[in-house]
């Protein structure tokens, strides 16, 4: 709930971007004190007009207000976006007397579609006049930003006299499905710009990134932080990274539940290589291969696909020592089957699978994915049309 | 049709290892007068027991026979892998009089699952005891190889008094889907087993290695090539690269065509980067992205989606200046739509997609992959229960 924190209002409006008549617009301002913030932005080399409008509003460490839009992503629509993006911050700018360099701004939705401006700028006028501080504001705009999303996402963390809030949308993570994954913090602590960004980049790590349905990532993925100062209280940075990363777990759970056609939450741990950075490796392949994921929605206890998958991975292995724990039941033990490993019961909406590369070295790591059904190949295959 | 050169005989037989009752044993036999062979397996790091078994007895550059069988992988058994891989080699050297260590085997199925040997013995028996040189005996074998395949997969190349023939099997390639790709060429000319492995290794590099449905990589995928040199041609090393690359090209077709799930066959080209393999890995990268092959699925010209899987991509890009064709019509031009590009008609089952990274470099690749469909989903969620 953005608006929980002190010093927070918002509001959202149907600016008729989306076809379907929802809500799709909402603003969110920092009404002070301080204006500290932070972001994280996708790792893709192509990036949406808004995330290189954001990039350069956020590195001075001071934001007062983010617009967001969904049903439009104005990515990929070269100067004409670039233009567009800008008009719409200088629209909000023009109703708030907020300086525009001040100003990020997040889209979602179809690439490659020129958006429709004068309903982008008529939902601004709209939205701008009708913002609050209270609960209603706040889910209005979780609501306006939700794509494909089936429900709302909201969390909040309470500290010691300071809360957080936020609000998210999307069904994957820095590595996304078709629908950005966007998501908005704010807190009415006092934390330096540096505080907030690295207490963001050490929870995405551990949420966001950490979540992988489709190994796709979005041109628009964006997580942005506000720091209003407006309870007074300043927490160490080991609190304020704690609480950040009490609200974007919860935000990441809310995603991988919500992921598009998922009948499955997978989370696979692999372990015994060499270093973290090689488990992550061995996990992501195994998260992104599409085998096993159909294993995982037919509830189908086939190791033998975890096997074949971890062997193409970046990572060190004993190909002769892999074992795959499925529920914490072993059914590969030395890479061969161990008793009753067909019989594991996966009917189960969590599946918790662990794979051990069998060298004995050190490096652990997790992803958590879903599985790969008839409702995601349905969702994607009729998006655009 | 493996017995279209001289010099080859073949069989079939129903072992009773496929619970469907279907044929599932196979045996090719190279009767001289020369005994010339090469191969190409897996990359996967995990290799079934019949590789390793291979692998060992090609390094000679000398194979007489090679036994198949499908609706087991014999991946993943360990110990007991190995030797029921050797009993099984022992057996067709007992039948045959053919040294053990000149037999390869290639296995295909469900991996983890321990071979029926009673049933596997007696398959052998009776294979080695119906082998023939006429089509028929021929057609057995590439049809006892199937696993989900739905048609039998055979190609012949004929040069001036020498032929080459091909059966194969399998929904992929060296990257293949969850059935292993098997592929076994006999040729009746003269060549060394390193003529073979050369023109081998640049047919397999342009066919079998350009297929890649879902990016998995099976334990047992081989391709072997035996020559008896009965025709008494010796084709110059440009005559056999030609021959075998028309073979395997032509397997590889049938390989796509079957794959499982597909209603579309999409070839992917890139350029315009730096090198052939950035070129290479930007297309993987695209042929591996779930919502651009869900598009494919709904014949939907998101091109949107091209530009996001390839800005994940590692390989040199202008991100403002990437250019995207189907079928030939511009879609994306400067990383922006291009007037219809909505429009473009991509209702037929072959799509063919070119991507321009825009840097002017020299790089070029292609591969070719499939659409994600429901059957997809399908096929490999309900396979080994």
């Amino acid at each position: 709930m953005i608006t929980a924190p002190a010093g927070f209002i918002a509001g959202a409006t149907i600016a008729g971007i989306k076809p379907s008549g929802k809500p799709d617009m909402a603003l969110v301002i920092n009404q002070g004190p301080n204006f500290d913030a932070a972001a994280v932005f996708t790792r893709n080399r192509v990036v949406a007009s808004p995330v290189k409008l954001s990039r350069e509003a956020v590195a001075s460490g001071q934001l007062q207000a983010v617009i967001y839009n969904s049903g439009n992503a104005n990515a990929c629509n070269g100067v004409q976006g670039d233009k567009d993006a800008a008009a719409m911050v200088a629209a909000v700018s023009e109703r708030t007397a907020i300086p525009a360099a001040d100003i990020a701004a997040c889209s979602t939705g179809l690439i490659g579609e020129v958006l429709p401006m004068d309903k982008a700028l008529a939902g601004i006028d709209d939205v701008a006049g009708n913002l609050g501080a209270d609960k209603a504001h706040g889910h209005a705009a979780a609501e306006a930003i939700m794509t494909t999303d089936t429900v709302v996402k909201e969390a909040t963390f309470s500290g010691t006299g300071w809360s957080i809030g936020a609000m998210g949308k999307g069904v994957g993570m820095m590595a996304p499905s078709l629908a950005t994954m966007l998501v908005c913090l704010t807190t009415d602590a006092a934390a330096s710009p540096q505080a907030l960004q690295s207490a963001l980049r050490k929870a995405c790590d551990l949420t966001f990134n950490t979540l992988d349905v489709d190994g796709s990532t979005s041109t628009n993925d964006t997580v942005i932080i506000m720091a209003s100062g407006a309870s007074g209280v300043e927490p160490s940075q080991e609190e304020l990274d704690a609480a950040v990363l009490a609200v974007c777990s919860d935000i990441a759970d809310q995603l991988q539940a919500d992921a598009e056609g998922v009948t499955k939450r997978v989370k696979i741990t692999v372990e015994g290589t060499a270093n973290d950075e090689q488990a992550l490796n061995a996990a992501r392949t195994l998260g992104r291969d599409n085998l096993f994921k159909c294993a995982m929605f037919g509830s189908d206890p086939n190791w033998g696909r975890v096997l074949a998958a971890v062997g193409m991975a970046d990572a060190d292995m004993d190909p002769d020592n892999i074992s795959v724990f499925f529920n914490e039941q072993a059914v590969c033990l030395g890479s061969t089957g161990a008793p009753g490993a067909r019989d594991v019961d996966l009917s189960g909406a969590d599946i918790d699978v662990r794979v051990d590369l069998g060298t004995g070295g050190p490096g652990s790591a997790f992803v958590r994915t879903t599985d790969l059904s008839h409702d995601y190949v349905q969702i994607n295959s009729a998006y655009s049309s």
